[in-house]
């Protein structure tokens, strides 16, 4: 369901928007690193932050990914949504190796509850808005 | 209420991710040229498309932007929004300028009509989540 030239946009792109609806109805935008396993996004945050309780509200979240420049290349993904704490030492691994720096393998459980780390994770049901996208093959 | 180094990042990124409230309750992502004048954030669209009917129906809208680069400079704006079709040739010419290429001046309402855009008007109220933002000057 997630075409190749979606993938690959995704794959040169570390970092994209967010996001989720407030209790009031609004819509809260933000900035993160996500990684792509399969059809999962997945992305880092701490439990407190406002988007991981708008994920525990409401099950759902979206995605908009943009190219760095001109035309901008872009695609907006959504789905269900949860917030993860158990097993999340593999997918952990996968967000950071996309900021880059060392990669010093899986934290276990305890260690990234610890650190304050939970996974938000969108299994993707949707993609949408995809322009100017072209595969890199 | 917008500080220096929002309008600084605005000014490099002429590219920004609007969000609206979808018919349903969801979230609507795209990407968008936008401008800034004053506290106006301006974007030129068509009348049917489902942001400007979002519009339309729930009077609000946000727009994130993030620079181009690690860290990634980001900030989201949000407001009361619009749709106008009067008087609104020199907006639509602050939103072409920064898609670049020529500027003939602005265009009559009659042409905008007859070319089916209308802008879209986020009077800004609040701006949260602005990180890595720093001043050019």
């Amino acid at each position: 369901m997630i075409e190749p030239v979606v993938r690959d946009l995704l794959a040169r792109h570390p970092a994209g928007v967010p996001a989720t609806t407030r209790p009031d109805g609004g819509v809260r935008q933000s900035v993160v690193h996500f990684a792509l396993d399969g059809d999962r996004l997945l992305v880092s945050t701490e439990p407190a932050r406002a988007k991981a309780k708008d994920v525990r509200r409401t099950g759902r979240a979206s995605l908009c990914v943009v190219g760095a420049a001109p035309p901008y290349p872009s695609v907006t993904l959504e789905g269900v949504a949860r917030i993860r704490t158990a097993g999340i030492g593999p997918d952990t691994a996968r967000v950071w190796s996309r900021i880059g720096g060392q990669n010093a393998g899986p934290l276990s459980d305890a260690d990234l509850a610890a650190m304050n780390r939970v996974i938000v994770e969108i299994t993707v049901e949707r993609v949408y808005g995809g322009s100017y996208l072209e595969s890199t093959a």
